[in-house]
């Protein structure tokens, strides 16, 4: 069955790392493709995960510059081999064509907007379902309103033509409503509200994130374990992290820093103790390329009260990080909700710096519950995949959910009445 | 019930930090003291553990600076804090007196001076038992020599007059055979020969070892997961080691550095490979005083092939931290002892960096054996509290293992024949 | 000749360590002591300097803690040597009796104030003259405003009452005014605004600044010469300082860290360019304690534009790098008040990170600039040692300065017209 | 005036660097190719200094991977930007056709091939001079031998059919007999005993060496003015060099190490005492490709005897580092001997880690060393252009010194006989 990878940002660093890797690892069975992907480990096999080959790629941009141009300069970054060029050029073109505007304005005309898009690439490709994946630049914290406590205050603010949503979450709504399954990577506010949760659960979708822990954290929640089970106390955690290319240069604006900045030290403050220090900081330095420095250092207390220093210097390509958690986080996500789970996927904590509705930040930890929860994930028949279903839809499984939500598509014209 | 912790290398940089230790948790039941100790995790409460409090301290040393003198030292290079030292000076200057020579020769004769030093200990203090703990300087490298196969051809070769054994395999001859639990926190012999396994089993005793997991191991194997869950690849895993004090003198000796060399390298290659490049090298540098600082350099690989560094400085100190871990173990193996278990306790590989008979390097993991494992010791009634054992011993609770060594001590006119 | 040396903030770290170090210095003549001074180097002997001897110590302080408590707890962080508290414990008490509490109103009641209690002070103990020097907590950056660009209009503003100065530049108002030496040892204002340089060379006396260079930015300058030697490009500088302390604790509050950041960013655009990406960070981390870290990234291009990468981590001990330095600006400006120099002594840039009236970084040439400049201090006849001045001052050798500001006087009814 | 350069391991990463770089040079006038080059900088302007398009270069080489193929594999390594590949191309194969197979064998036979090579690069490209630079890979360290102290001995030897020269020496032998100039970017002998002083001061030609300095000892005599003017003591300096490439593979084995770790240990203890603990290491770490990690760490002690510390990550390109430097030493040299100076370049001290003759390891005293003697450099008029020389040689300019060494040439049937 052929699924769906819609990226939000498709054109960024990792949309174009995601797009040329999944065609270099069809292409060739290359061992070395495969590091990082931590669905290849041997603990996800057979348990029916969809294969990279199952997927096809579009998704929406406001960058113009087309994804056979970012990876030329992702080659020049040092980021894609330069022999992977030639190999992957068709497909980068491919994919470029099924890459949307982004939408810019906002309230219930954007989410059409977007169900639109997402319905006509469902169709062309005959998808199973489509998974959606917020890969845009990370956005300034929005404010917690009032109707994001409820999906029908929300939906009413909507009908009302109110915009009380940041792009992130006219994303999420837009794709949890059409009942597909939605992961957001970035801190953005994505689908972290409650009338979201409200309302992937209506439409019996899931959902996941917030933030892609690829590097510092990453390597914090690695070692939290090893300070707690030698019983040692971190006193403080210090961090710098330098970095270049798109997002560094968004992030650069303090108020898009502010959202990620919160989600880093949320990790250390949920694993160590609020009393730990925990400053952080994040800097555009332009040099540094697509290439990211975090440096860090941790004070601790040993017996009788001794203390001593760590420091770790973590010098990373975090495009190459995260775009195989990309994948990764699509193939379990899809096998979810293709086994009929609903609601926020937290057993994929192991994925995230700020694990929606999970405390748990140690990482050897969250490796134990994804690797039980997809080992246990049950193999019911697939969902949506009715005969009327196909016979209604040219061969194409489903528009998931599509039944689902009459409430909110009579209030609102909604876009799955189509497409008519 | 009194048990016995007897420290060869008792007055060395740990043995000191643990006199210190055990007598400043007697004297306050500060929370920052218990610190670094993993005995004291939630997970091993109510498992029957022996209490701090229960031990009583001994040794052999070979060196003549007062444990007091030691601990000033300690004090004045920030290992031990200065409050501390009026405190447990009582507690310093009575452990010391209990400190005898470290043999110097060799043979049966050496092995018979050390039963006959334990067992006075043991019958002064009316102890259930000994643990014997060897944390003296590092041997060089001793070859692995036939006779080394079996307990019967060892036996002959001691019977023969001949000297077949390093110092630190002496102790752990003299402490089995006496049918008392022994720990090498060295990388030296100790017990890590069939021959002494052989004797542990038949002596219905346990051991454990080797060499402490207190600095770069630690983080080499907290990491190991971190890398491993990520299928990230790790290439090289280079490091250097500087450290001053009595064990960075003795680790100047390129001899006795080969035997630490050998059990770092030997990490490595069993969790990431044999192909990984793992070059270690230990320095002394006098002015590194009682601390240490490891630094690492970690290469890895990424999606599609893409090479990325983690670099890592520790800065620690390393008798705070592998005090409390002696103070662990011993308590650990106590109660192993107590409860019937014999031979090679590999369950306790958390706390080694060269486990034995133990391939398992991943921190989490083995912490995970560790919990399970001292949370199933089963309750079985205490060993060798019979009430024969204690009317004939004066409140002594067994010379354990006295009765089961009819053989060995007929050659050798043995101790356990004493104390008649 | 005895001279005195009056720490504006003579309680902080610093100032402890300049009382005890003194006192140290006097008490024995150890090599170690001297270490970190740069007035002991061989190019200085011979030029005159004030022996270390010669200086009597007192201050203004807001904080009531006396120096002794304030040194051990400087012993116990590992500032001070153990040995040493019992060695200057005299001198400290003597000190302390002559700090006074620190102006806390401004405008020219509190420079009179500040004039009465140095005026006192050099009547006591009959100093040729006062230095001055700055190290109390850092400002906040003070705006500066047009009545700072000369004398007459400063003057004005303070005799209609108004309160322009913040309180460091009280303090070097009131010490240039009275004919002393002023050195700014921290980033505040101090006399770094046209009307007191006007001050200071009406008033014949000389004034140094600022921001001591003991760290991050020693190194940065130190290294600047061999990336320009070797003609490679620096394209990015960044940076991360963790400290404890009261420093630390005064640079949490971002209006005051904000001078810190301030100086050092100048010098690096001054040394490596404007565009050079410069990112500074200042963290208050308490467990430091009186230790900092400073960590830095250089980027720099080579042959044919490959990018090179360059980290620094510099664990020192600021009170300690700090102290030898301040009694060696109290040597060199004494000499140089002496030897009749006025205005700002731009040679002593070497000690500064933002050094005054002298855009030269680079720590080699600055050291040129003082060696050269010190060795060349013309040995005239000592200012103000004429037989009348020695008659009229019981012993002491003037109030420095006192005939020679009759303008200002006039003008502000200044306390110059004491001690009538 | 066109000027040969000669390069001992012409095809090697230096080389190949060196050889690209001046092509890049020429074709285009690009700031960037220049960073790095240190006879650049303004100092040097009009001094007389040979431009960059004036050399010619050749070489030996034992290696068969022609420069081209070399370049590809700089260029995927990433030290060489893949634009310059085309751009450079014909003169890569231009130069690979100069290269001739290294000498093998040794004694006068291998000396005298050595000429025969150098005589007809330079006949066939009628050049004023050739300088001859060894940047072969390190070799094992040679024993100094008796017949090394005076020419008459070693050439005796020779004569005698004996091989007392590693083949670093036959190089420069060959060289400076010819009266060319013999410059050692390595810490391989070369020309550095007392006959072949002799023997350059003989043939009125110069040498310089050794050991370039392009990392970790760079950055080692750039601090040791910061620590020395600030008086503070270094008490360790302790080093890991990880790297790969040729040399790398090179240094794999201990012999030739042995020497690279000599020559860094001297550059420490010669500038801060012999009692500076210095250990130093390198390792061949394969998947470094041709980067270096060099990581120091410096403890100082400061004001009252506290320890500090310091710790520096070195991430550099060797070869992009060293390229320039060779130009560099060319063109310095050829200008020195063009002015007629002989025997040792000691005030080129600044690019080497061995400096020979000198003992100044202070990199900004180095650097004034060099420019004040650049600077003075008096221009008399240029060497062996006189007419004679010209007609003999059929444009080209003198082999150079070819009428100076009779009494060697009479012993020795001493190619300078030829071209006959
Ligand atoms: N790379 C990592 O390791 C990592 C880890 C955690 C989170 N993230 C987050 O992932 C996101 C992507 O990172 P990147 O390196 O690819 O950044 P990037 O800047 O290269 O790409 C972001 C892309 O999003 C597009 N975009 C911005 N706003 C949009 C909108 N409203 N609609 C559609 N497209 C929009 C931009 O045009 C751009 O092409 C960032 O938010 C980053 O913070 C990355
Ligand atoms: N501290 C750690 O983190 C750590 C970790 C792993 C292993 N170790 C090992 O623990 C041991 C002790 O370390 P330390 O720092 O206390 O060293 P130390 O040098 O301070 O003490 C060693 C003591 O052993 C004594 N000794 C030497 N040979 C002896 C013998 N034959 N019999 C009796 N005593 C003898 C010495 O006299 C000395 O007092 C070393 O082998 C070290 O390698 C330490
Ligand atoms: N230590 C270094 O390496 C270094 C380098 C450059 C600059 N400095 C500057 O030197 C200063 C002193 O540093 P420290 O570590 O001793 O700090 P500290 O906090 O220990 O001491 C500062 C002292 O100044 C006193 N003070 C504050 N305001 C005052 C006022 N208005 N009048 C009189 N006293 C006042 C405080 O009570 C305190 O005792 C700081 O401004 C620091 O930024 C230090
Ligand atoms: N790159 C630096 O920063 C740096 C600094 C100081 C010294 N060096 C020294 O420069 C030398 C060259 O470094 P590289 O990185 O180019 O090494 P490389 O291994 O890439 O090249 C060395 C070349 O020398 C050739 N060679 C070996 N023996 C020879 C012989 N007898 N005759 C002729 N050619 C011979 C090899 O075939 C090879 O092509 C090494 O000795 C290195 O230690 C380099
Ligand atoms: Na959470
Ligand atoms: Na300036």
């Amino acid at each position: 069955m052929t699924v769906g990878l819609w990226l939000i940002g498709a054109r960024g660093s990792i949309g174009t790392t995601v797009t040329a890797g999944l065609a270099l690892l069809s292409a060739e069975a290359s061992d070395l493709a495969t590091t990082g992907m931590v669905s290849e480990l041997a603990e996800f096999e057979g348990i029916g995960l969809p294969s990279p080959r199952d997927f096809v790629i579009g998704g929406h941009d406001l960058a113009e510059l087309p994804l056979k141009g970012r990876a030329e300069e992702l080659v020049q970054a040092g980021v894609l081999p330069a022999f992977a060029l030639s190999l992957v050029r068709p497909e980068l073109e491919a994919t470029d064509a099924r890459v949307c505007p982004g939408v810019q304005g906002g309230g219930r005309a954007a989410i059409e907007q977007i169900q639109r898009d997402l319905r006509s690439f469902s169709y062309q490709h005959g998808l199973e379902t489509v998974v959606v994946v917020n890969i845009a630049s990370t956005e300034p914290i929005s404010p917690v309103l009032a109707v994001h406590e409820s999906l029908s205050a929300l939906d009413e603010a909507l009908t009302a033509g109110q915009d009380p949503l940041p792009a992130s979450a006219l994303y999420a709504y837009a794709a949890l409503d059409a009942g597909l399954p939605f992961i957001d990577f970035t801190p953005s506010m994505g689908a972290a509200i409650p009338a979201l949760d409200e309302l992937a659960r209506a439409r019996r979708t899931v959902y996941a994130g917030r933030d892609g822990k690829t590097g510092e954290t990453l390597v914090k929640t690695a070692l939290a374990s090893m300070f707690g089970s030698r019983n040692l106390r971190v006193s403080s955690w210090s961090g710098l992290n330098l970095l270049g290319g798109g997002d560094g240069r968004a992030l650069a604006d303090p108020s898009r820093a502010e959202a990620k900045l919160a989600s880093k030290a949320r990790s250390v403050h949920e694993t160590f103790g609020e009393d730990v220090a925990a400053p952080v900081h994040i800097d555009y330095v332009e040099d540094m390329g697509e290439w990211k420095t975090a440096w860090n250092q941790v004070r601790f207390t040993g017996f009788l009260g001794t203390r001593m220093t760590m420091q770790i210097t973590w010098q990373g390509c975090d495009s190459t990080l995260a775009a195989p958690l990309i994948i990764d986080l699509a193939r379990f996500t899809a096998l979810a909700h293709r086994r009929g789970r609903t609601g926020a996927l937290k057993e994929l904590a192991f994925f995230f710096k700020d694990p929606l509705e999970n405390s748990e930040h140690r990482l050897d930890h969250q490796f134990r519950q994804l690797v039980s929860w997809a080992q246990n994930l049950n193999p019911e028949p697939d969902r949506g995949t009715t005969v009327e279903h196909s016979a209604q839809t040219r061969g194409h499984v489903g528009w998931p959910g599509r039944k689902m939500r009459p409430a909110a598509s009579q209030v609102s014209g909604h876009p799955s009445q189509e497409p008519a």
